[in-house]
């Protein structure tokens, strides 16, 4: 038998996207990742998903200000890159919708961002120890993880401006992650399985990391070259990311069995 | 499309409250505050949480001596400031209710009160370690969490005496949450969900301090100021607020499928 | 109303016990007690809690050789304190159901033991650090925790003969619980429902401790007198210990809704 | 009544195996150990397991590529010991299929592998701190645990050419455990409960002698001498090993009641 698994190229969107082609299918997908996100623990009430509108580059979808966990397809509103609610309604989104929006303007290659606070990466925004990967599915976090501290003065915190939201897509850069001071993490992928897939094991990186640091042990990390290859072969490839998403997807069938779509 | 969220004022209590307008109401909001702080295992055989009758700012609601995971809407006492069961009623009362009626008393501007034991909370208890706001959802920390050792000598460290309940409430004075010794805490907020939002996140900001205070790191914590703007602004902010209770309530609803109010 | 509840006595054996009067009683609280632990993540597949017969004080009842979240009323022995099994049956006892008629042998006035491995109490087996009471629900251990490290050499650490057994009991002495080095724990106490709280808030307690213990501060300890005073009049009082009880069950039930008694 | 517990003799292979004698009963226990490790978070949608054909000692069953939680009796492949799928089938085998081939072959006397990440064991695949037997469930790690580091440049750090399967299993040797640097783990085992048990308590293992290692104490160890006995005597008798497998079965059967074999 021809065993293809074991000569997979490197990654080439054009056969390894998880981006869907239609708008009702990326919003099937964001509802999806709304309940996983929830479900896994990554988020509580707090934090929300986006993916890009496949039919217009320059929209985004997102669930109305609920809790990720009870989203359903009728709480998805569809909002213009500067944050504007086009969808017709009076549904109340979130207030930090805005870092979506500048974060998919910046980065045209990429087509769905996070925002959330899970713990693992809270030790990590408010000390010098940079987060860095321990193993292959930390991988995509080779490039670096910077942390974001220029917040609106009496702005609570909150990203809710465009002049701020211009400035967390600009210190975000070319990154897949960085940290937001004392708050959270923003998170960036080619689409919502890759970056889900980054939530959880950010999560789980950071955890076992910090493990780690509070020992004073220096652990041996990935070499960006392992890194890279970790990531491009495996850990973002589409076998292991069909993977990771019929997983979820099962726990969250199994979970919320009388949820509707 | 208006964006009312991105202008959200400052808190103001008449449009921003959430504590009920009758008595009725706030039974079924106790009721609710009970089982999702079982649900979300904050309490769990002890502990106990209560609302001030807003029909009488004299009395207050609390559960029969039952575990919050198990209450119902016939296990609501009504109970006086002094600690007198007002209802007619065989039903036991917590020993410790006496907490609940000296803080009501002492401040009248809030209405709700916890009294519970997480393991958060007790390394902070018994150590020089001060709680502080390591993240915006611990932004409601920043007047300081003292703590409390003036125990009545053979009282089993337990709050029973209304004279003891006196001194309890001097000690908590104007702050949001202090400690007890060697046994847990106390916290006062404007309504019940503000309260069991004001447990849920002392207990992740208190787990994540002592992550990064064993360490040894000293972190960034947030200043009196960003703290005050993100409690107002954000954390505090009517939706917020709704987002989470309603977060709360959904995970009750979905793991006590069968349980009546 | 009256107020019972803030003048509770000293604890006096006649007012305040939960060992069953007759053995079909004691049968039924034993299932319910393996169900406890096996639900509240004490004992996994290994482990084990025993009562004594309350119409035999020579023999106790404990589950045969399974793990006790399955067991039921059918899988309950009658074996009397040397270890042999009573009841008919071809059905295999634990190996070391010899600890439990051991310690029900040197201890008339007590009728429940627990022998489990749960993570918690495994760094003070292998450490010089003592377990010691950090709140009011770890107030049962004030008279502090001894570490056995007598083994049978070749035994594999399990204690199966009455040699051992004889050694375990006159270690454990008057305590309520002692440590086996790099093995577990054995607790005993007057009834099930107080062995059951001994056995959750030891890991409670012991969970904190070596939270504190890592971050090499010196928590401040009950007190002897406040721990004593804690126990008599809190944690082992009948208003708590009914609470927890009913606590547990009501999780059991909801977890194990379907099981047969 | 005759106590065979307590005279327990040495493990011997005739009386004592767990390994089916029919492929077909291999199968539906590798769909049980499957669904198991998804269930007790040993593995989440990554990692994998395979048992030997009992009527063909070339082969191995092993799920396809789909996460361990969602396997069904379908979804097993047969494939030989150079990795190549026997089964008439187009669906995707593990990548890394190759680690159990090589290890089986290597192996003659074992009959089960796994493969997978599990947190617990990450920290000691990156520092200088070796995994050693804390209690007596941790005793089958007796003989050490060494770190393979000897990574296919460019293979992203995933096992799959044949030359880097020998490497695995001459580097495993006669150990039961190796880790792979910044990876995970394999575990060889005579048969499927006790792989399962190696890999639930490597865990319990791992997690504790981290939270001891952390605080700076030096653990007292099982000795080689009493490690081999507990493992002989205790952890891998026949009778630990019964009531584990049907403790974890009977743990699958409550959380997943609809699955179909």
């Amino acid at each position: 038998m021809t065993d293809s698994s074991s000569q997979a190229p490197r990654m080439a969107a054009e056969q390894n996207t998880h981006f869907p082609k239609t708008a009702q299918e990326a919003i099937g997908q964001v509802v999806l990742a709304n309940r996983i996100l929830g479900n896994e623990g990554i988020l509580d009430a707090l934090g929300h998903v986006s993916v890009r509108n496949p039919e217009n580059a320059n929209t985004f979808f997102q669930a109305r200000s609920i809790s990720p966990f009870e989203a359903t397809r009728d709480d998805i509103l569809e909002i213009d890159l500067d944050g504007n609610v086009v969808t017709q309604t009076t549904m109340r989104p979130y207030g930090e919708r805005i870092i979506h929006g500048a974060i998919l303007k910046a980065r045209p290659e990429m087509n769905a961002v996070f925002h959330g606070h899970f713990a693992a990466v809270i030790p990590f925004s408010v000390t010098n120890t940079p987060i860095r990967p321990i193993t292959h599915v930390g991988s995509f976090l080779y490039q670096g993880v910077p942390i974001y501290d220029d917040y609106e003065p009496g702005g609570g915190m909150l990203i809710r401006t465009k002049e701020e939201g211009a400035r967390i897509a600009k210190h975000l850069g070319q990154h897949r992650v960085h940290l937001l001071r004392g708050h959270g993490c923003d998170i960036v992928a080619e689409d919502l399985p890759r970056l889900v897939a980054s939530a959880v094991y950010l999560r789980d990186n950071a955890t076992v990391q910090w493990q780690i640091f509070v020992s004073g042990e220096e652990p041996k990390y990935l070499s960006a070259e392992e890194a890279r290859a970790a990531m491009e072969i495996g850990f973002f490839g589409a076998g292991a990311i069909d993977r990771m998403w019929g997983y979820w997807v099962a726990r969250v069938k199994r979970s919320m069995p009388d949820m509707k779509d």
